[in-house]
């Protein structure tokens, strides 16, 4: 389901990251770094995670001379149990609430929606938030990292850091043009380690649904950027695309998994994944380089794998998610 | 936030319920039941729960003679960690999908969210489902239920069951006529065995609020239904309204938690809890009875507690949501 948007903009954006995503390539973009470790002066990783999302919404607001009681509406979800990072958060905003999750493709969902309430006038303001903390992720979806379980290359790593955009119905100068709903795919991939695998499938079906709901073709956009698939499941999405649909994903294809780290430097495996892989790179990095003029049109594809341990022990596979959006700067 | 819809219709909904909720006083308002145990010819009570909302959505398209493809868009949410029941019933509908979580208060979250959808005309037919299942949530938030843990009288017994609701704009005998999109709210209560007292001041809060925006007093409405307080949670709710904002909650209140069920006869605590408490009583009784005739104007309240866990194992007192819809028949 495709809806193009008349009346929605990015009024602003503000991003926080931890220090890994600040050894990275794109830390100049961020606007709030941390480099010491990954607690942020909380007493647990969960409240760690918690923190970051209240300082990006916060410093949003102010960067902005903005009151809570200016913003309509609160969009978040997050990658822990209950969206408890996002619930912990918002419980500090005198705002309404809207809880979502799509894994790691939470960020899509949130744009989509927080564009909806705006493009419908039902408001004026809508603040969307998303965070992800490498530790929280690794000791609820994984092994104690104390066990120093070895990974294979196709892992990815949980990128740290939150980002909060403000949507709004006052031109800026980038808009949000359209936005492309997608399904949940599961083509039976099983393997918790190589998610790329996993959402690339989701991730080629919303792409394509969007070019033929929108009759355009691969190089209408200076820059497409999937969520989270990593070097290996970018290079999947580009065969999948070929065979499935005959599209060939040219030059202008990237993964924001793939541009957040340094792999030749950093421990990151195939690259970032986690809501803020997206996140991150998308607000910081490009949202910052189309207000230079560097890149007109974006195709944002946050994608998610909607990893279940519980039913991975169940032998179930793994169904993922992907939402695109389109960016527009004037 | 509150916003009016124009354009908001419920076509059709459909309930499937549990043993439990079929030995209750409601039970010949469910569409389909369950009488023998909870694993529905499932492997795992996980699954059993994928089972009931596959049977929910599928049993109302078929009975509306529909397709997946006249579905603009599928919006559900549980309480599985990762709305693990909605992610594997949504990979078998090829339906764009937006996934939600408000814990118990999930379902008011998809029939706003779904209502402005239809509203701004950017969906024509928007399927709402959300489910619960007793064995699920123990196994997940408590203790095995092999323990026999003994539980005080304010705990709730989640229920067991899913609903699909139909959002159209096509008109029909029931109208969505607005909603209001409530906060998160923690006033400190850390009982995870009283999440009746944790709710109440969430939905107080969003009562108020919405008589505030639409001018209304209480009065105005036939009925108001809260979605899982339970008999104490109810009364703390009472008391709440009139020393905070001085209403008095007549005898047009109830909550679904109560009304699901028989405390007398059944070993349910203070009553149903779960999305399916809200789910059951007014898709399957409220509705049903408003097709009838007996009630015209009905606020619908779903409250949830976001629940996590981890956060109470780190001393974390509990943050709830509620929103409120209000149902109007011609």
């Amino acid at each position: 389901m495709t809806t193009k948007y008349h009346n929605v903009y990015v009024e602003d954006a503000y991003t926080v990251c931890g220090n890994y995503e600040n050894d990275g390539p794109l830390t100049k973009y961020f606007d709030k770094k941390y480099e010491k470790d990954l607690y942020f002066g909380e007493k647990s990783w969960e409240k760690a995670e918690v923190h970051l999302l209240k300082e990006a919404n916060n410093n949003l607001l102010k960067k902005n001379k903005l009151k809570e009681e200016d913003i309509d509406l609160l969009i978040s979800g997050d990658l822990q149990n209950q969206i408890a990072a996002s619930d912990y958060m918002a419980r500090d905003f005198n705002i309404p609430f809207v809880g979502i999750f799509e894994a790691c493709a939470t960020l899509g969902e949130g744009l989509l929606l927080g564009s909806t309430f705006v493009e419908s006038k039902m408001a004026k303001k809508v603040m969307v938030s998303t965070s992800s903390h490498n530790m929280v992720a690794e000791k609820q979806f994984r092994n104690p990292t104390e066990y120093g379980t070895p990974k294979p290359k196709t892992a990815t790593f949980t990128a740290t850091g939150a980002v909060s955009v403000l949507l709004t119905n006052n031109k800026s100068k980038v808009k949000v043009e359209s936005a492309t709903i997608g399904k949940v795919v599961d083509l039976g991939v099983t393997d918790v380690n190589h998610m790329g695998a996993v959402m690339a499938p989701a991730a080629g079906d919303v792409i394509y649904n969007h070019l033929k709901d929108t009759k355009r073709d691969l190089s209408y956009y200076d820059l497409i950027v999937t969520g989270d698939l990593g070097v290996y499941g970018k290079e999947i999405l580009r065969d999948y695309m070929m065979t499935k649909y005959n599209l060939e994903l040219g030059s202008n294809y990237d993964d924001c998994g793939v541009l957040l780290y340094d792999r030749e430097k950093q421990p990151v495996f195939a690259g970032a994944s986690g809501p803020v892989s997206s996140g991150l790179t998308v607000f910081g990095y490009i949202y910052k380089e189309m207000l230079k003029g560097t890149f007109k049109k974006v195709l944002v594809v946050p994608t998610g794998a909607v990893f279940s341990p519980t039913f991975t022990f169940q032998k179930e596979s793994i169904p993922s998610m992907a939402n695109a959006i389109s960016l527009e700067a004037e």
